[in-house]
């Protein structure tokens, strides 16, 4: 889906977008560190054109810190509980620092056990889901990782809204060419994308959601407002949500979907959740040798007439960004600018 | 899908038709531990009402193993990789006995480093998969599987048949209730329910398939006649198609689903790739605690008007062959008793 374009587009070097994106987090409650990793990943989203993930989250950030919901300057406390099993508790704070406090520790673990498990909980994450996998798989590691939301998915056969879009990322280094990422919600489409559709006064294709009083919809607004997505696929993508739930929540000790209460907090965005990653290190069983199967698969499905991989999309768009800047709107600029002073 | 009845419907009871089916395995070309784990899968499959694995299936194990394409009596290679990694060579033999041989070294290993692999190579599954993670749950761990099989499923955006039906199982122990267990195909449906629906001359539900031109069709015998399958759920299911890959054939050291040529071997029925299954002990983040809030989330499935749980209907099909016997048609139960002569 592409970003809405009522105002020019202008390009910005991505350290430059960075940096202003780290400083408007900085100013609204963050910590460095914390501004520094959100400010990473938000920037590469919007590098990478998943504009549902990009710029067009900074003022969910901005919104969430200023209600005192989550904590910018959370300290994450890691815990080595055995050779492969690492636990963060993100404090209250945001994932992506907790990710990045317990990261050596997991990727130490992995090498050694060939195969670690991090759970991190007491965590909130509001971001794109493959920014967290892919550099393992640029150190030769195989990586998935599940994350629960905040309840707007109806369960296939349910009557009402449980579970969150509780996305899955997977990454795997491949020879002689980028990794292999995708990065999936399991409800028929990202919350974020509904958004944007909403804020375009695009209507959705069927099957994406229903409204307030259970009815199938194609109109944005109406999931937003009171309605709810479905799971994608049936109740194959519902079992699958389901999983994420158990993985995300019940496993690392955060939050179910629907156990949070933000009533309090007035303009609080964040799902405070949980998160579990796993990572793999391939060589354990074949050696080198994972990486050029995996590149044999990818000419496999070239061959049988796939244009374009999982994933590639964005590896194009920030061949482009490298060379050009990182492109948003000039409204999207100046809007930034103005929570940066 | 249930399974067609011309013929009236008897009850055996599961010891012995385990034990029918064991010796049908046996006479066949199967070593004692061998056709035990597979006589035990099979049943069990029947048992839960999942007939497109269950004695359907028989008349596929005994034509294999006389066409040579699988060797019945495979003895398992166990490697102790890492503290986290098992790694077993299946000796182109089938991969439940090889999971049988590496069970207990994984679970122990499992408990200690609190995740660990197993990945079975240069093996044969022709089953159902959620019997090979259900018994993990029975003893409180976590597991979740993969196992890549032969080429029928168009990837998304492509144009030939390339990926396997590529089934994902997972399962999870909870508080007083059955363990939540699922086990689906990536593909729209499984190959076993479309043999099924051919047999019974059925039509399919739209989506689930292309004929020989590469055109949609609702006809089971044009998908098996030249046709393929599609992925579930669009690219979502077609990229976790492509995981399956990765991880069952690359990652294990396995077939690719396109890989194996068995064109020698009239009567071949049995997919030659690997399989991967990651266990996690729960205990070590949330001790006891696990299992209550599995609990919890199905109380909240419930609550939230889902009327049954993925794999329910296993139960309760399970529950009425203990009481009343496994059930299957006359025809079939004399079709078994020819072979096992």
């Amino acid at each position: 889906m592409s970003a809405p374009s009522v105002s020019p587009v202008v390009r910005v070097p991505f350290a430059e977008l960075q940096a202003l994106l780290q400083r408007i987090l900085q100013r609204h409650g963050c910590a460095e560190p914390v501004a520094a990793a959100l400010a990473y990943n938000c920037a590469s989203a919007q590098r990478d054109g998943a504009h549902s993930h990009g710029v067009f989250r900074i003022p969910g950030y901005v919104s969430t810190l200023a209600s005192g919901w989550v904590n910018g300057r959370a300290e994450p406390q890691v815990s080595d509980l055995a050779p492969g099993y690492v636990r963060v508790d993100a404090g209250g704070g945001f994932a992506q620092p907790a990710l990045a406090a317990a990261r050596p520790l997991l990727v130490e673990k992995a090498r050694k056990a060939g195969i670690a498990v991090l759970a991190i909980h007491n965590s909130h994450h509001f971001a794109a889901l493959w920014p967290d996998v892919e550099p393992f798989a640029d150190e030769g590691l195989v990586a998935l990782s599940v994350v629960n939301s905040m309840t707007c998915v109806v369960p296939h056969g349910a009557r009402k809204p449980l579970f969150g879009t509780n996305p899955i990322a997977f990454a795997a280094p491949c020879a002689g060419h980028d990794p292999i990422v995708f990065d999936m919600a399991t409800s028929a489409m990202a919350h974020g994308d509904v958004q944007i559709a909403a804020r375009a006064g695009e209507q959705l294709p069927p099957g994406m959601g229903v409204d307030a009083q259970g009815q199938p919809t194609c109109d944005p607004k109406a999931i937003l407002e009171g309605g709810a997505l479905l799971p994608f696929g049936g109740h194959k993508g519902s079992a699958l949500s389901m999983m994420v739930e158990l993985l995300a929540a019940a496993l690392t000790g955060g939050h179910f979907s629907w156990e949070f209460d933000w009533s309090g907090h007035p303009g609080a965005k964040t799902p405070w959740t949980g998160q579990l990653i796993i990572v793999i290190d391939p060589t354990k069983a074949e050696g080198q040798r994972f990486a050029q199967r995996s590149r044999a698969l990818v000419d496999h499905m070239q061959e049988a007439g796939l244009t374009r991989m999982p994933g590639e999309r964005r590896y194009r768009e920030r061949e482009v960004a490298q060379r050009e800047g990182v492109a948003l709107t000039e409204q999207e600029l100046q809007g930034l600018k103005a929570l940066a002073d």
